[in-house]
């Protein structure tokens, strides 16, 4: 079965939506964050701790996993749900931003069949193409899977980018044409920099390939401003049709996912929440902290008084600071549960601002609090 | 108030012995092998898994603990139990393993007052005396203390020996005299290495000064051979009193603990199983296995079918190996609970033995398993 989306509430002010994605392995609320499982695994973390946290669809790496441990491991331990002990939604990549960023110092060739490029584990010659990329991501058997595409730098110009577009949509067409998973879902990819006509081609052409879902990507490379961000957005999403989800890739800044939902996008993943943690930061409604500031070495309360998550209830904000100080992964543990929280509930409440017709007021107490400038203790006591 | 031992079955063939010691923190049966929370963290672990895999005391570093996050931002938060919220009792040992080992690449003066030492960290001047052992102790409140003693290397000569165990049983009795924490119960420790005349000096001087308890060390320096630790427990335990508990200091090895519980001995401790577990070495019935090994690339087994922990309960040994060949910290976290329970399980029934006088059985079966070689496969199938 593939999956459906159902539209339940548009806010009255924006584009912001409030809907559901059915998956064959559940349905979740959206907008929602996915957080990044890479090498299927959610760094630090089980599956049970992402179901406390209410985390309802992680995201794998194709590339990743097509290296290590290959697609076909994956295959016959019955899967990626099956092999990592996830009984929830995945969706997976494929592999297209990671060749051309993690190999970005390196010799890569970029031909009309497909991407020839060297391994970042060991320098191997590799050759993926938009048919490879779909038959891993069919043997991995995530529930949604991603056409392979071009993901040019924020430099990149506009020629190069025209150029780019045509040819990821011939690989759209191409991958979609080799797909043979019938319990996977296919999403297309929306590209073109931030010029507007780029984006409106690029999405009109993918939607005419009639995807299971769109995705709008180009938007978290390096270099690339907020203001590109959002006019990315803004560009693609009129072209989009209503009852399919759509998916902004590689965002998890908090407000670039709030001006993401007011845009109308329905799915976000970052390895922010994750990446942060394992460098002692931590998201506050105040903005993010890090835990290695000599200030919180005697602070006794948790991160967020007023967070359900098991690093908040349980845990000090000097016992965590003393593991992040210490290498003890536990630290990075506590830090990643509270942060991938800290976006669900973000989601949570962006999700209740839409049905209430209220996300414009919400943006601005967020922002207002967010901003006030990670000199947090000032602003919450004044309860701002 | 102080722990008190309940002896509650001797074997009738060996000394081994079946009690409970109960602490300010909960009861425990013995013999019992406590994992190591070196940093106020069992690595990788939260206290809920350990509960989960009865795990029912554990030990954190004096020394690592006084160094960082210090043991007075722990009296602070409230103990070490309030800290790392754990609420099951802890053992901390002296900071003097950590002294002569951690820091035996580096200049260190022992003098009656106490030791020199430069910082493992930083190679800052140092100074560790008995008194301050205790002091520090005192203030992380762990349930049982230890005194500071010595710990020569296994290469130390007769003479050497025998003034160290004199200088800390003057090192026993400052400390004991400096002891001011009414909740936590305080260790004399035998020291004299494999010399029979040595030994039982030591220990009838040590429960002369009548401690709560008695921890035999220096068993577990490099270069100690199996037999000389087994001599130095039978050379202590006849001078060690019925009704206080017996403690073996570092070891984790399962033959080892098997030994020393047939000696007499009731507690263990070790860094192993989750030093193991991050080298991606796994406990079986059948020997220690390497989980990096290509044998168990496609091995969509659990490490023991058997084993009822959480590891073997939902994961596989491709997917275990998986994460720790990509180096994923949930590898090591699944390995600690398995190496974990898998101790714990050993002295579940071991214990069991004890009450059912058949320990020397257990003992032969388990050694001719266990050294059945790491080549598991054929043993397990045919289930020797």
């Amino acid at each position: 079965m593939k999956i459906t989306y159902d539209l339940k509430h548009v806010d009255k002010n924006t584009k912001a939506r409030y809907g559901f994605l059915n998956t064959n392995h559940g349905s979740f609320e959206t907008p929602m964050f996915m957080a990044v499982g890479t090498q299927a695994t959610v760094k630090t973390l089980s599956p049970e701790e992402l179901k406390k946290v209410n985390s309802a669809v992680i995201l794998c790496n194709t590339y990743h996993l097509w290296l290590r441990p290959g697609e076909d491991v994956i295959a016959k331990a019955g899967g990626l749900h099956r092999f990592m002990n996830y009984d929830g939604p995945i969706l997976t990549d494929s592999g297209g931003f990671q060749v051309f960023s993690l190999v970005k110092n390196k010799k890569k060739e970029i031909t009309e069949e497909g991407v020839h490029f060297k391994s970042h584990l060991d320098g191997a010659n590799l050759f993926l193409t938009p048919e490879k990329s779909i038959q891993i991501q069919n043997k991995l058997d995530s529930d949604i899977a991603m056409s392979f595409d071009e993901c040019p730098p924020a430099s990149a110009s506009y020629e190069y980018l025209k150029n780019s577009i045509e040819r990821t949509l011939r690989w759209a067409k191409r991958g979609k044409d080799a797909h043979q998973n019938e319990n996977q879902s296919l999403f297309g990819i929306v590209q073109g920099g931030a010029y507007s006509d780029l984006r409106s081609f690029s999405a009109k052409q993918t939607v005419a390939l009639n995807f299971d879902g769109y995705s709008i990507g180009g938007v978290a490379n390096d270099g690339e401003s907020k203001e590109d961000m959002y006019a990315a957005i803004d560009y693609s999403i009129p072209y989009l049709p209503e009852d399919k989800p759509r998916y902004l890739m590689g965002v998890g800044d908090p407000i670039d996912i709030i001006e993401g939902v007011i845009r109308g996008v329905d799915m976000f993943d970052c390895v922010l929440p994750t990446r942060l943690a394992r460098h002692g930061n931590a998201f506050t409604r105040y903005g993010k902290i890090n835990i290695r500031n000599a200030q919180y070495k005697e602070d006794f309360e948790p991160i967020e008084k007023d967070c359900d998550c098991y690093a908040c209830k349980h845990y000090t904000k000097a016992y965590i600071r003393h593991l992040i100080v210490a290498n003890e992964t536990f630290g990075a543990r506590l830090l990643s549960i509270h942060n991938i929280r800290f976006l669900i509930s973000l989601m949570e409440e962006l999700r209740k601002a839409i049905q209430e017709d209220t996300i414009l007021e919400y943006r601005k107490d967020f922002i207002r609090k967010y901003n006030s400038g990670g000199k947090c203790e000032k602003d919450q006591k004044n309860n701002l």
